[in-house]
């Protein structure tokens, strides 16, 4: 991500002074919005063999050479202070921090190369560089292109909001991150085939571009929505959909925190617009999808399901109703579950 | 509209200058966007009877006293100049160019001043002059409001768009206009109801201001679409929604042009954003509404009516589908057209 201008302005793990300015304000020291750590943890034992000014091999998990880091500093963290400043707890519950917590004591920094690269093992049609989306936008003669991050199974509340913003902007790029997420997230695969079933049959193909958005998530809510808008922003979006409790987990953050924190920011500091949209269901008295800011229903009137009941819904193999979830995805994730 | 701010930066009807450069470069004179002449013409023989300098009695069309304007200048106009200019056309049958032909050869310009009013004939409790709107977009938190114009009964496809466009902004702020239409557009006051209907059952009404537009339709399509737009921001709006042929009429205009012309001016100058639609339906593939740029659909799977065959139905007493029209509101214009 840092190499291929997924992160930029990063050209690399982040060193001390950037680190310290964007855990504690959300800047780099330069002033840059930047809210989120990306750093190269290791263990005291491997930092100490290693020198800076020298140039260090970077592999993936298979041990295969993928990257250079040119180590030009290592430096010790405060780890509950990252946990706290940037997830807004230092529980080791939380799935962000947990990583936090069982990473190096030792980050190490400096600009990184990328080696050629193979194709991705996965989803290597979906591939698609920041340069090559941006080329893409203009291609397609977009001048306003929002872009949407979600780690779940698409329903019919996201194709919702997903439509809604498409109607004002010239294109819609989805970007589902297919990176590490936590154990009890749909697998990044069975998601991706619920996508191209939508593009096949409910999104126009000329208005919507599909792409994986390789990175982790960090469950660090407010703050990894401004992440996954600069990110989206280098990928060649204008716009980014920020629903309700985006990137969050659990009861960490406020249902609409990671709308309220883009006030912190000047818009043009961002650069890039922010949609934000409430909670989406299917309102049976005017028979349409909308939100709480839509609708005028009472709350007898909407058609919502909590995951845990879809879950359970799916895993006996039954279809949840299709104003909830388009069938064919529905089908698609029954066959997974009971897989 | 010019006394109540609704025309602001006008303060009067316009002078020479002020004319020239709005029908030749959609500006006045001191450069600031405005798209259609704000003009009072009268017959030479009025005119010669009336002195620069000169303190005017402006009476409504019952001969009330209402106003007064300071007249500073009596000028000369080339009305098919105009019409070429503002209108695109020089045929008489347009109906806005068919109001200039017919008005006197000579503009009155000058500031005016509005005496203590008496409320609306018709509707008052939706008068809302734009010191008040504003007000009220205040008083209840709005940051952003998108407003709505229309001079036709609303259907799903207007309710789809005001929906969408809410979505992504604080709050509505529909203004249909209730000034002088075309004789075979549907009165005022039938779209009110219809409208009323609307906000009883399908708009949360903490999120809709319904209010009425005075003035007059010129039909002149694209220039006024940014006029439109103008008086929207002087009520307040932060955004104007531009559908497909706004304020056109019969073939003048092509379909999207309305869209096009706002990128003759700085978003800036306009001080307004237009959220542009595309033509709305509902789409019995993925059995909602949407338009051409959400929708994957052929034309076979989309439900739409023509004008024409809508009011032939109404004209017998036969419903719209419910995919087309709210029953409610196509029983309301079933009894006006019956009536």
């Amino acid at each position: 991500m840092i190499a291929i201008g997924g992160f930029s302005p990063l050209k690399g793990f982040l060193e001390r002074a950037d680190y310290e300015t964007v855990v504690e304000d959300m800047r780099l020291s330069s002033g840059l919005p930047w809210s989120i750590p990306v750093t190269l943890s290791v263990d005291e034992e491997i930092a100490d063999s290693l020198k800076e000014g020298n140039w260090i091999r970077l592999n993936d998990p298979e041990g295969n050479f993928i990257g250079v880091l040119e180590l030009t500093q290592k430096y010790h963290y405060n780890k509950t202070h990252e946990a706290r400043n940037v997830y807004g707890t230092e529980e080791s519950k939380h799935p962000g921090v947990k990583v936090v917590y069982e990473q190096g004591a030792v980050n190490l920094a400096g600009p990184v190369w990328l080696l050629q690269r193979d194709d991705h093992p996965l989803f290597p049609k979906y591939q698609i560089d920041p340069a090559v989306s941006r080329q893409s936008f203009k291609d397609r003669g977009w001048k306003t292109i929002v872009g949407f991050q979600t780690r779940n199974p698409i329903h019919r509340a996201h194709e919702y909001i997903q439509k809604c913003a498409l109607e004002v902007v010239d294109g819609l790029f989805l970007h589902p991150l297919v990176g590490a997420t936590k154990s009890d997230d749909i697998p990044a695969d069975v998601r991706m085939r619920c996508y191209e079933i939508m593009m096949e049959k409910y999104f126009p193909q000329d208005r919507v571009i599909l792409a994986i958005n390789p990175s982790a998530m960090r469950y660090a809510g407010p703050r990894e929505a401004i992440f996954h808008a600069l990110v989206r922003k280098n990928y060649g979006c204008t716009h980014f959909i920020v629903g309700r409790d985006h990137a969050g987990v659990g009861d960490y953050y406020g249902t609409y925190d990671a709308q309220y924190i883009f006030d912190e920011f000047k818009p043009e500091e961002l650069g890039i617009v922010p949609m934000k949209f409430e909670h989406a269901f299917y309102c049976t008295r005017t028979q349409q999808m909308a939100t709480t800011k839509t609708s005028p229903s009472l709350k007898e009137e909407r058609i919502h399901l909590s995951g845990t009941k879809v879950r359970e819904m799916l895993r006996k193999g039954e279809l949840p109703p299709p104003q909830f979830s388009r069938p064919e995805v529905a089908a698609e994730l029954i066959k997974a579950m009971q897989n």
